[in-house]
């Protein structure tokens, strides 16, 4: 016997009630059956991406709607602007290499937020840019930018703003239409509390003038045709049925708790991890832009950061994340996303603690999990 | 109260293996307890692929598994020779033409199957056919084409011979290797007994040369990438986990039964059907080339062809599909593919039966499931 616990970010925990949505008898997708669950969806969506936009649900991963994003609003020869922070900023550039379109860098240090005069530097020295590309939530750092200071940036030019949400959305604050965010990608494993093989995708008009104008060849992620099927409450090709109507039950439970109290949950959460780990005398990875969705932190020196993570998972079922590309083997993050609550985290914490024990790191036992617990009395 | 029967080519029922799968905690994919279930998945998969080939599994719908053959191919200006014998023929031209890929057509009228010898003769005239398009089962005209001696006809030129068997691969027989079948195309809800939302692709060596060479535009669907991950036991972007979890029940259960098995209570399904309508008075859409997949029937003079779907769907909970494009109205179209055996049929059978017998029809009631009945009894 062994309970699992998965502190990841991304997949996220699944409720009781996703699960149970999942394991009903499949409906077909060209009925008013289901025309009415997609009808719902898109309500909630709009709800959680708080837009008016149009919001399009794919069948892929998150990187699938990154890519639906490039291909259907920029051109071979158009430039991009791209904020590299970490992994997943790299992930817009490889994009735009791939479709033949120049991608203007801003490189921001990895455990840096993007500053976003920088980005008015940019636009304002290079009017030739049609889009800029960033992330909400770094996954890779733990570190979330202000978007909302980014929009008031991009608003200002020709530019649309394209915000990889796909970590962070339902987690933290993000308001499409208020902080100007033309598209907005975002996936179903994170925030949204339900396994991956979701892509989102809203589009603001000034994005949806782009559409049409695009000479990039796409077919499954041609928004021109998801637009026509969403116009008839209808997709252009067979839709992930069953994730769509567990969509619903996780976006029921977003509604029960109101957006407010999501946010504050995740920021109460993220408090009490960074708090425990500094009682714990570990150094955060970004201690001034660290994320309320995940949170990184530093390997201490002499100890087996992949080593901690493995036996933390393989030996006790608690599943944290390592670090990814140069950050392998230097910090390990701790997600506090989706369905996850306080006693999960203190079950991390103090999961955290027996291995760091056990691998020789000196410490006071205890003290990750007491200052936690003190954040979560507050 | 109501029981609801799916009869339809896609998606087809969930065995309750697969919908207890899905119910599961979910676990992080990159864990050696997901390697596993990878390697599980993939030995499975060529099991029922008939082949030794790498097999790729995409978070997206079939169509998606489409884009990813002819992007991954072929490069703007190539020739692709395009076999059109109805709505998902259409489909290849479609994607041919999105990437700028010259698409020759040979247009079979809907209902009959491809002239391998018309192949044949395309090839020779024009040598710069790179790829032959075509479909397994042609799910719009239920009518499915001679695979083998299409095979047969490509083998000895330089073409790929690339295969959409979307619908029919787990229910009609199709040797990939035997067959040199360079690309087979699949997707999840189909024979395969999962809901929408994994596309799956097979790639032979001489296909894999081709992949090398193509400068069109990929990022999602970038073989090149997926390659590099399955030699490592991954993906190279997060996979739909959950359904992943489930297709191994599903292959699970065909290999219990063993593909032959599997063939044969497909092939019974569909002369039952065939009879059972015949019996009714019906006329079958394609009675010479109809497949063991779907069998598409002529609605008969005087009744509403989509008011006998419809009522059939709404009053009586069994669903059965309509006719798609040029065909709507003019036919109805009943599965048996997948989790679907003869007492199914026996109920859609008497289903339509009673909404024939209200709509006016004339014909002797029970005549149609006492002609299924004989066949299930040999």
């Amino acid at each position: 016997m062994r309970k699992n616990y998965l502190l990841t970010p991304g997949p996220t925990p699944l409720p009781p009630e996703v699960r149970a949505a999942m394991a009903r008898p499949i409906i077909h997708h060209r009925t008013p059956q289901f025309q009415a669950i997609l009808k719902e969806a898109a309500d909630g969506l709009k709800f959680v991406f708080q837009t008016k936009n149009d919001i399009f649900i794919l069948a892929s991963s998150g990187t699938g709607a990154m890519e639906a994003a490039v291909a259907n609003i920029l051109s071979p020869g158009d430039t991009a602007l791209v904020i590299q922070a970490g992994k997943f900023g790299e992930r817009w550039t490889e994009i735009c290499k791939a479709y033949g379109i120049s991608a203007e860098i801003i490189d921001v240090e990895w455990g840096k937020a993007a500053d976003p005069a920088d980005i008015e530097k940019k636009l304002k020295a290079n009017p030739r840019i049609k889009a800029v590309l960033l992330t909400l939530c770094e996954t890779s750092t733990g570190v979330a930018n202000d978007i909302a200071a980014c929009g008031r940036v991009v608003k200002n030019s020709e530019a649309v703003l394209v915000v990889d949400a796909i970590s962070g959305l339902g987690a933290i604050d993000l308001k499409t239409d208020d902080w100007s965010c033309d598209i907005v990608v975002s996936g179903s494993q994170k925030g949204l509390m339900l396994p991956p093989g979701l892509g989102f995708i809203s589009v603001s008009p000034k994005a949806a003038k782009l559409i049409e104008g695009s000479r990039s060849p796409r077919y499954y992620f041609d928004l021109r045709k998801a637009k026509q099927a969403l116009d008839k409450t209808d997709t252009p090709f067979t839709p992930a049925i069953t994730l769509i109507v567990a969509l619903n039950e996780a976006l029921k439970l977003l509604k029960q708790d109101g957006l407010e109290a999501v946010f504050a949950r995740h920021k109460k959460m993220a408090e009490a991890t960074r708090a425990a780990v500094k009682a714990l005398g570990l150094e955060l990875f970004s201690p001034k832009d660290g994320s309320d969705v995940v949170t990184a932190v530093k390997v201490p020196a002499g100890i087996d950061g992949e080593k901690l993570v493995k036996t933390m998972r393989d030996t006790y079922g608690v599943t944290i994340a390592g670090g990814q590309a140069e950050l392998k083997g230097k910090i390990f993050r701790i997600a506090h996303m989706g369905f996850i609550e306080e006693f999960d985290i203190i079950v991390g914490i103090s999961c955290l603690e027996k291995v760091l024990a056990q691998l020789g790191y000196k410490f006071q036992m205890g003290a990750g999990v007491r200052a936690a617990g003190e954040v979560f009395l507050k």
